[in-house]
């Protein structure tokens, strides 16, 4: 065997993506990409914001000397500190360019973040249901991930969480607004969470951290608000990227930025810097780097995609079909008719449309619809999921 | 504690490469940038040839839809195909898309393909004088690096790698040309290492990977040729990035290329793609994968370094010093007149001389220049090195 046992086996637990993969492959072969509603990629499909582009060119056509080099392995100085006045802004809590690193997307933010704190038989909390990568995440640093049931509603359970927090505990990660959910956890529940980690850190003795991945921040509806979380507990990492607010998944551009009341913080930070380095990471991305940082407050338009949830909800709502409206991510998490989620990707894969199982986010009985695609997407593809309901009924 | 023991523990061996930095730091403020002489620095100071900024002006300029957007794991399929072209040729072996992973530079490459074959325990040989990042990012997958000397003439030793192989060697990376050294492997080692690796893969009943690391590949001088590895091994792979061939670091762009006759194959692909996707990495910077692939050939002027290259080693070479002139990268690595490398990086830095020991690439008793520098580092330093090596004596 070429790989790893460990490999191995995590190729055997994910083969279904490859299956899933597959089975759309085919059913574009036979019925052509005009006839196949995907709905299973959390790939964003607007692009960019013009200005994105124009500071891009500008950039390119300067050209300054070294634009291209290395820079120091946190990201350039100025960088930082333009970052450090946006997560200022943002969290209500005002943070310098020493408290950021910039990384490779939220994905190099957060692997960064956790092998800088995990010790060996450590554990990482999170809600579910969730983005299930961060179980490799936590894998790879020698931590292991306990999942804790979320509420109905898809918001925190914090008693739950709260008798989950042993001395084994280094971290709790929150995901708002949420993937697959959309949840939005409320100002209350971050309150509360924050109550809880400070008191059972004081119990255990050192700091249990909330790393809080939210690359959904800005893709919000109906005016509603993600509540910052550095008000509400010292021991608080962001990670979070670029990806979504401005369409650029591929470009790998995202940052980490800590509490600057955090426990030692120097440590921490220099911590975050080696390992970000000794990862392979070594920087993120120069360019990307410098164009980033002209785009203070701007983003995509959140209306592309609130149009698209409205036509879906409306739509499936009036089938039958149970959710909660999200009001963030572009994530629609369906009650599977029925109660069985792969029951139901099989009866939509039947009229060609592809959705997730919530067992892919730790939540079975549940679906998961990407909105992220062309209007033709949806209009094409209600009659099936009407075909669908009525089949599972 | 903020970090975890193992982290701090890094930290805290690594702390002389701070303390280097402060000390540079100190001598800048003291004297001014002007009067110090940084040759610590592994960092192309030529900026990338005009064709890479023609390149990535166009593609900006055009902006397809969807340039930003996630792409396959394993990178665009285009730009694989045109990478395995590039390979194909520089290998004299034949490889395809399909063999090709496109990575966040030479570090993402190394840290993939040894997460995906490393098991607990499992050991990695490196002939020293080495880049001792290899020691974290085996580390991080589980496994220890051990450091094998190299010859006299910086050569592999090819008897000493096969005693130091057993049950647990997982791999054996190779770097060259070499940093520290700027030696060039010849055709006749890596013959010889070939014959050597596919005897003990017999011997031990699976496959020794022969891991090359060659991002100083096209930065040779003197009509030097850096052999291939696939004709010589099957159970092959190349790790490599464009930061210097290019001069684009910060940007990290490289890839990984696998002899397609390796055991395995599939597994293997599958299993770095994975590797790729859970290391936080996810894929390599979009539009630099689409610059690099409109680049095939070009590369900066070697000449650039080379003059340097000839500059230094005329004048330290009369005053005494004693190396043997690389044909390849941008280091030289020179004997520590009275032995002790410590004491030549303090006496140099005296005279305002950055350079790092050879204990930094497990070979004390040297010292690292890299001629990545102005002409003015050079020809300013030259009466400092004259001092240092008469203080020395």
């Amino acid at each position: 065997m070429a790989v790893s046992e460990k490999i191995k086996e995590m190729m055997e637990r994910s083969s279904w993506i490859r299956k899933m993969f597959e089975v759309g492959a085919k059913l574009r072969e036979q019925y052509g990409a005009e006839n196949v509603y995907d709905f299973s990629l959390g790939n964003p499909n607007i692009d960019p914001p013009d200005e994105f582009k124009r500071v891009l060119l500008d950039l390119v056509t300067e050209s300054p000397a070294g634009m291209h080099a290395y820079m120091p392995n946190a990201g350039y100085p100025e960088v930082r500190e333009e970052m450090a006045r946006f997560v200022s802004e943002e969290q209500q809590t005002e943070v310098t360019g020493n408290n950021i690193i910039m990384t490779v997307g939220a994905g190099g933010a957060l692997n960064t973040a956790l092998k800088t704190i995990l010790n060996p038989g450590n554990k990482v909390l999170v809600s579910t249901p969730c983005f299930m990568e961060y179980n490799f995440y936590v894998d790879n640093h020698g931590g292991t991930l306990e999942l804790v049931p979320g509420k109905e509603d898809f918001d925190l359970d914090i008693k739950a969480i709260g008798e989950r927090i042993d001395k084994k505990t280094a971290a709790v990660i929150i995901n708002s607004p949420n993937n697959p959910s959309g949840k939005i956890y409320p100002k209350s529940t971050i309150k509360e969470l924050g109550i809880l980690l400070a008191e059972k850190s004081r119990e255990i003795g050192r700091a249990i951290y909330l790393i809080s991945d939210e690359p959904y921040r800005r893709l919000v509806y109906d005016d509603a608000v993600v509540p910052p979380i550095f008000p509400y507990y010292r021991n608080s990492i962001i990670a979070t990227s670029f990806s979504k607010d401005l369409s650029v998944p591929g470009e790998r551009i995202g940052f980490l930025a800590v509490h600057k009341e955090a426990d030692d913080l120097e440590n921490l930070m220099n911590g975050m810097i080696l390992c970000n380095r000794i990862l392979g990471y070594v920087n993120a991305p120069a360019l990307m780097q410098r164009t980033v940082a002209k785009l203070r407050g701007i983003s995509v338009d959140p209306d592309f995609y609130r149009r698209k949830r409205d036509k879906l909800c409306d739509a499936l709502g009036k089938m039958g079909y149970k959710f909660i409206k999200p009001k963030g991510t572009f994530y629609l998490f369906v009650k599977a008719p029925g109660g069985d989620d792969l029951a139901v990707v099989d009866a939509l894969q039947k009229e060609r449309i592809l959705t997730v199982p919530g067992r892919g986010f730790a939540k079975p009985g549940y679906f998961r619809i990407s909105y992220a695609v062309d209007d033709w997407v949806i209009e094409g593809s209600l009659p099936g999921f009407e075909r669908a309901i009525a089949a599972l009924r």
